[in-house]
């Protein structure tokens, strides 16, 4: 399939711009897919999710804007998020260790928990919604990522 | 390099989840740097870049549930996004021909040209956001986002 496709790539000036739509609608799916079962499932939504599974890559806690710039999504108010996390009692605020302007968010043991439950089912969601493609074109396609992301990096 | 990758095609089990991280950080960030540019140059967001293409794409007009439907973007409230571009005199609403109750969304030519001329400029952005991949690589992907296309629409 590969090398039909690989022989028929034209000179199409709008090939970036269709494969854009297609990436944005094909992720678009699976996101909303996924806000979707949060909200029935476990009655949360996807920056919080997304908030607590940064904060569980780093135990230590992370001060604010550390947060803000690792969240995968948009569309949530991070400080209305952490608020009210807080409130359920998932996430604890400390002062910052250097800047005492700041504060450091971390997980509570309950946060910690509550996020393994609903992680372990997000990644059954994760593997079932992807499951369209093989082991082999999965691994294809994390390549293929991989130099988009690196020229990211490069052009940042 | 895709016959290397092959190769080492583990079953790990984290492999969907590390691929869909890296699908929506790859996409997060290329939206972003979109988001940012409609912003700086032309005064505009992406929902409404967004709500126009659709518009553009049908000339006949939407009717607003067919308008929800299509748009590729989430976060914008569609009713007051309507409203603003309405006022700023870039669509129109006018009865719909068949639902009393509902009403169809044009472009206006207003609207038209100036979503013309947004869509020039953002093309290019496209292009250079994703000149990372060779166009061999862009048709690559764009084959294997068709496969998860075709899966997604089968299980929906």
């Amino acid at each position: 399939m590969l090398t039909d496709l690989e022989s028929r790539v034209v000179d199409d000036d709008h090939q970036a711009l269709k494969l854009w739509l297609r990436l944005l609608s094909c992720t678009a799916r699976v996101e909303a897919q996924i806000r979707s079962r949060l909200r029935s499932e476990f009655d949360t939504t996807l920056p919080r999710f997304d908030l607590l599974a940064q904060l569980e890559r780093n135990p230590d806690g992370l001060a604010m804007r550390e947060l803000s710039q690792r969240l995968m999504v948009t569309g949530g108010n991070i400080t209305g998020i952490t608020d009210q996390l807080e409130i359920d009692g998932l996430v604890v605020r400390s002062p910052h260790p250097t800047d005492r302007r700041s504060f450091t968010v971390k997980l509570t043991a309950a946060g910690r928990r509550q996020f393994k439950k609903m992680a372990v089912t997000h990644e059954q969601w994760v593997i079932e919604l992807l499951s369209g493609w093989s082991a082999a074109e999965k691994a294809q396609i994390h390549g293929l990522l991989a130099i988009l992301k690196n020229h990211q990096k490069e052009q940042s």
